[in-house]
């Protein structure tokens, strides 16, 4: 089973309107709703692959019951632990072709409700094969607190994958992630660094992997991903441009890297699945879902690059 | 007493951005929650007028329960009538000086609800001394639903301020709302008519007059607004030019409508007012909310012309 923690779950609706003009007001014709975050969508798509997975995080209040409603009947088994806040929503306006998103702050996090957390999951992780940490951290959580998870899931032996950025990703290097997949955004915000294209891209990625000592896969937007474990370097292009919703790609991506080290893949298998996934969401209008004919496609067509 | 009658009531997010890019996602930095609607803004600014005034309309469901908490110490009198259904959503997201409006659509009214809602709008009628009709019907409301409720005013002899468009307007004019006051784009929806300059829009509003036997006030947006009463016709233009945001200035508009009915002002005052409120609304980055200070400042200026 794959444990995706998902720390700043959202309620998700998605609004589909004809055209999306700044400054006018747009009547909404279609609302769907589902749970989201970045965990959350990666435990989704996990879910469509036919992998076990189950979900922890934090759901309150009338949005959290919605969420939790939400996973019913998905295939993400709901570990979620109950807050006093409300769970944030998130709004994904689809327009001619486009998806505008807009993300609510999360509620607070109290010690007691943090700790609860961290039982559940130390409960859940010895029947864990993989965990999946993703998103931003909501208010009241500690800033180590990706580094306390990815101890945890070291002190079982259980593998981890981390998509994180800025200092939450820093701090949480020193306890090794398995793998850390933040996108190149997020590398350049964590290193304060411009990084103008993929070959500062996979020298920032080095330096990330010097410090965790496991591997760094770094997600490049429609330009695929470069990726570094060890001495070794490679970088996997899609094999064709795909038009879409970019939002989901990412978090498609994390869950081909968890679903590759609980297959025990070697990682230029998994790096062409990874880009393949991410590719699958991208045709799809809702985070949290793939095309399995478009991921079929592009895993035959994806080469990867192994680059000096 | 003012009753306004909000059939299709929301709970209304502000969301405020940087910039609001299409295509892109967003970090929402503060959110806002309020009792919305067009007769529940209307409502609020009678309230922040110190005018006593009731609510009914719509309300169920998770968001039902918060825009009823919201409307708690607003000065406005809760008299919702609950449903089965959910309270619509509406995001109003506020970005560098403008605002863009996604208004969900609203739950289904079934007929024991509708019926539950008039009577309750016939239990409060004997002490009320104005109605507010405003905005659009939710699925389930018969398309009558405002020439019954006008009726129901009528009967109990006491005036009513009509605001909607299109068929819901046409339908409700023979039982002679007091004073009909659709925007221009609804005029022109309701008479499939291009209305290309304010002379047209005096035109327009005189064949509803015609066909109502009241009062027609007609916003023109930022030109002011344009009336007729029986054979006077006026034209009143805002004073000064005033940048912000338009979504709640025909709500603040029918306010003062229903303001001058309760307390008896003539027309050319009322007309007045309703431009002098509605500026006030604009300079506001919410609906159902008015500066008095550029309310004082526009009436003072306010001139009321007239028309051959």
């Amino acid at each position: 089973m794959i444990l995706a923690v998902c720390l700043n779950a959202a309620l998700d609706l998605t609004y589909h309107v004809r055209e999306l003009v700044p400054g006018a007001s747009h009547r909404v014709h279609t609302v769907e709703e589902r749970a989201g975050g970045k965990a959350c969508n990666t435990a989704r798509v996990l879910a469509q692959l036919s992998v076990e997975v189950s979900l922890c995080g934090f759901a309150g209040g009338a949005r959290g019951a919605r969420l939790r409603e939400a996973l019913v009947g998905s295939g993400v088994k709901d570990r979620m632990t109950p807050i006093e806040g409300e769970t944030r929503q998130s709004v994904a306006v689809v327009h001619d072709g486009h998806v505008t998103v807009l993300n609510e702050p999360g509620p607070w996090i109290s010690m007691g409700e943090w700790q609860a957390l961290l039982t559940e999951v130390e409960r859940v992780l010895p029947e864990v094969r993989a965990v999946v940490l993703s998103g931003s951290l909501p208010p009241g959580v500690p800033d180590d607190g990706y580094a306390q998870l990815v101890r945890l899931a070291r002190e079982h032996e259980v593998p981890s994958v981390l998509d994180t950025g800025g200092s939450e990703l820093l701090a949480a290097l020193p306890e090794q992630p398995t793998i850390a997949a933040p996108n190149h955004h997020e590398v350049g915000d964590a290193l304060s660094a411009v990084l103008s294209d993929p070959e500062d891209v996979l020298d920032a990625a080095g330096i990330l992997s010097g410090r965790s000592g496991g591997a760094v896969v770094v997600s490049v937007g429609g330009d695929g991903l470069v990726a570094v474990e060890g001495a070794r370097r490679w970088r996997v292009r899609p094999p064709r441009m795909l038009a879409g919703n970019p939002t989901g790609a990412g978090d498609a991506l994390t869950a081909a890297l968890a679903w590759g080290l609980v297959e025990g893949r070697n990682m230029p298998d998994t790096l062409a699945d990874a880009v393949s996934l991410a590719g699958a969401a991208v045709v799809r209008p809702t985070a949290g879902e793939v095309d399995p004919g478009v991921y079929r496609e592009l895993r035959d067509l994806c080469e990867v690059e192994e680059v000096a």
